[in-house]
C-alpha cells in the first residue's frame, strides 16, 4: 500500500506540488493510500453558494443539475463548483482505514461519519445520483469518498437524525465563531439571519449578548420574519437588500439609535454584500464574513474607501469544537430544532 | 453647487445604487459637488498587484503601460484594475474645497495631501501620462482627482520627501495593524518580507514582539537577504516560494523547532499563497492577508481542509493613526529611511 501526505498532497494531479483544496484536478482512485480512510458515501450536502449556482445553471432543471454535478466530479476528482470554488461536506460510512492509522483515530469500520473538510479537496467518486433535495442542497448518492490524514470528521450522534446532522454540520463554523466573538451586552447584526447559518448564529449570539444586547436579524425580505421573531431568536428584525449598502446603513442606524453594531455576522449566499456588512460595523467594531460569495479585495478596499477601522475576519470553517457546539444546539434548544427538521432534514 | 452623498454614491453610474468602490463605473467629470475636494494630481502610486499585472499584460513596454492605463481611466472613470480589482493612492495639491466641508476639514487650498482611500474608488482624469517610474510603481501625471467627504487623506509632512511618503503611505495600513497585532515574546513570520509593506512590517514586529520574540523573513529569493538582515529587520530569513505550502512548512517548522508562528503577515503581491500562511501558522495564531492577490474562498476552504483553528484576518487598508505610524517609522530609524529612499523614492 502506498505512503501518503497528512494533507493529501500524493492525489494532486494539477497543478502539481500544491494541496488537494486549492488543485483543479485530484486523483478519485478509490484504492487508499496507507494514511486514508474509505467512506461509502450517502449523502452529499452541497455548499449553499455552490448549489444556487448550479440550480441557476440549470435553469432548476434535475437531469441538468445532475449532469452538471457528475460533470464537476469528472473534471476534478472532487465536488469543487468551478464557478463559487466552493464545495460542502459529506456523511457515510467508513468501508476501510489505512493501516497508518491504526491507534491514532477512534474510528472503526461502519462507523457512521460527517467528513467536516469541503469537499473542494475531497476525492469523490459518484456512481449514481440517487435523489435530489432540492430546496435543502442535499444529494443522496451511491459512491465513495477519501478522508485524508489531516480531515476532520464528526461521528453521526444517535439522538439526532441524520440529514439534520449533516445540515447543521455544513455550517458549524459559523455558531462556533459566534459563540466565541460575542461579549454580554453588544450589539450584534446577522446578514442573512433567517438563513440555515443565520438561524444558528442568532441562537448563539443572543445566549452571549444576553439581557443586556441587542441582536438584529437582516433579511431581505419578511417571509421569515414570524419564524424568527417567534421563536426568540432575534430583538429586531430588518427588512432589507444586503446588496444596498445604503440602504442597511440607514436601517441599522434606525434600529441601533445610531450606535451601530459591534459585530456583524454575514451569512448570506449571494455576492456584493460586503459594504452593508461594513457600513453596519461600529468603528473598531468586527464583521465576520462566514459568506463564501465575500470578495476579498471588495472587503479590504470597501473598509479603507470609507475609512472605516473595523476588523473583518475570513470565516474559516474550523473552529475548535464547532460539531459538538452546533449538535448542542439541537439538544438545547427544541424550537430551533423544529424548525430545522422541517426545513433543513 | 450639486449636493452629494458622503461616500460618494452620487458619483457612481454603473451599476446604480452601489459605493464607487465595487462599482464598475463612476463620472469623473470634475466640477465638484459641494462636499468634495478636487485634487491637482502630482503623482500616482499604482497598487503593487495591481502594477505586475499591467506590467505584464504591457510586456514590459512603457508606451502600452500608458495605454492600458488610460484606458482603465477612460472606461471607469477611476483607475481600477480590472483583473485585480484594486487601485492604490494618489499625492497632488488641493485646487478647491466644497462649501459643505467648510468648518470640518483642516485642509485649504494649495495644501500638499495624500489621499489615502483606494484609487479604485477615486474619481480620476489623466490629461498625460508625464513619467513612469516602473520600479517604484509610481507614475507622474497631469490630471485631477476627488476626494469624498468619508475619504481619507494625510498632509505631507516637510521632513520627509514627496515620493518616499507616497512611497510607504501606500502601505500604511500593514504596519500600523502589525503594531497592534504582536505581542512581546511572539514569533511571527512576514511572507514577502522584503517587500515595501513586508520591511515596515518586520520594523514594527520586531519592535513589539522584542528580544524574547522571534522574527521571520521569508523570500523567494536569497538576493534581499543581506539588507534585511544587516537592517536587524529579522532574526531568521528563509528562502522558499510562498506558492509552496509544504516547504514552507517544513522551512518553517525548522527555524521556530517544530512551534510555528503566534502570527504570520502575508505580504506578498501574487495569488496562491494562502495555504503557505495557513500552515505557517499555530493552532489558535493568526493570519494577516495584507496581499490583494487573495483569495477568501481558498483562504476559508483552505484552513477548513487542513483542519486548523487560525484567525484570518482581511487587510483593512485603513486603521487609526496608520498614516502617522507609518511616517514615524521613517523618522524613527535612519537605516530604513535609507533603504526606502532608495528603493522607493
Ligand atoms: N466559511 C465557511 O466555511 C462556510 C461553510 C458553509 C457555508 N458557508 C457559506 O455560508 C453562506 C450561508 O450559508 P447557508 O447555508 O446559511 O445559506 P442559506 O440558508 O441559503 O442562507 C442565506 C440567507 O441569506 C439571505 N439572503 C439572500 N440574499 C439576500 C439579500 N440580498 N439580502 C438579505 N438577505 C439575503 C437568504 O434569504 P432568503 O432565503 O429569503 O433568500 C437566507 O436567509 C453561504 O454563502 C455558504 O457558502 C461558508
Ligand atoms: N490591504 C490593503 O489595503 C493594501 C494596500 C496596499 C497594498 N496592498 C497589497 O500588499 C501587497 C504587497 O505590496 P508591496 O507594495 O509590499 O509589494 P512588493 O514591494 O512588491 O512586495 C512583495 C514581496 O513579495 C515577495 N514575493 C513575490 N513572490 C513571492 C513568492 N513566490 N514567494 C515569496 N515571496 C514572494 C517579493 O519578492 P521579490 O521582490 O523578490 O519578487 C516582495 O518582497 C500587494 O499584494 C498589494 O496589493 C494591500
Amino acid at each position: 500500500m502506498k505512503k501518503g501526505c497528512k494533507f493529501g498532497t500524493h492525489r494532486v494531479i494539477e497543478p502539481k506540488g500544491i494541496l488537494p483544496q486549492p488543485a483543479k484536478v485530484i486523483s478519485n482512485d478509490m484504492a487508499i493510500y496507507d494514511n486514508e480512510i474509505l467512506i461509502d458515501v450517502k449523502t452529499l450536502n452541497i455548499d449553499s453558494a455552490s448549489f444556487t449556482q448550479i440550480k441557476e445553471e440549470a435553469g432548476g432543471d434535475e437531469a441538468k443539475i445532475k449532469e452538471i454535478m457528475m460533470g464537476i466530479v469528472k473534471d476534478a476528482g472532487k465536488h469543487k463548483n468551478p464557478v463559487t470554488g466552493s464545495g460542502g461536506m459529506l456523511i457515510g460510512t467508513v468501508a476501510q482505514i489505512g493501516p497508518a492509522l491504526e491507534g491514532t483515530t477512534d474510528l472503526k469500520v461502519g462507523d457512521k461519519i460527517a467528513t467536516l473538510v469541503s469537499l473542494s479537496l475531497t476525492p469523490l467518486v459518484i456512481d449514481e445520483i440517487l435523489e435530489i433535495r432540492m430546496n435543502i442542497d442535499q444529494v443522496d448518492i451511491k459512491g465513495k469518498a477519501i478522508l485524508f490524514e489531516s480531515g476532520i470528521y464528526a461521528k453521526l450522534p444517535d439522538d439526532i437524525p441524520e440529514n439534520l446532522a449533516l445540515s447543521v454540520l455544513d455550517v458549524a463554523g459559523a455558531p462556533a465563531q459566534t459563540a466565541k466573538l460575542v461579549k454580554p451586552g453588544q450589539t450584534v447584526l446577522v446578514i442573512g439571519g433567517a438563513g440555515k447559518s443565520g438561524m444558528l448564529c442568532l441562537y448563539e449570539a443572543k445566549k452571549r449578548a444576553g439581557v443586556t444586547g441587542q441582536v438584529i436579524c437582516l433579511q431581505h425580505s419578511d417571509k421569515a420574519k414570524d419564524r424568527v421573531m417567534d421563536a426568540g431568536l432575534a430583538d429586531d428584525f430588518i427588512v432589507a437588500d444586503a446588496t444596498d449598502a445604503v440602504d442597511v446603513l440607514r436601517k441599522v442606524e434606525e434600529v441601533t439609535g445610531g450606535n451601530m453594531c459591534d459585530l456583524v455576522i454575514n451569512c448570506v449566499n449571494i455576492p456584493n454584500t460586503e459594504m452593508a456588512s461594513i457600513l453596519a460595523t461600529k468603528d473598531d467594531g468586527t464583521v465576520y464574513f462566514f459568506s463564501m460569495a465575500t470578495s476579498f479585495t471588495k472587503a479590504a478596499l470597501g473598509a479603507e474607501g470609507v475609512g472605516k477601522d473595523v476588523t473583518m475576519i475570513v470565516g474559516n470553517g474550523y473552529t475548535k469544537g464547532h460539531a459538538e457546539i452546533t449538535l448542542q444546539i439541537m439538544r438545547e434548544s427544541q424550537t430551533l430544532r423544529d424548525i430545522y427538521e422541517s426545513l433543513y432534514a
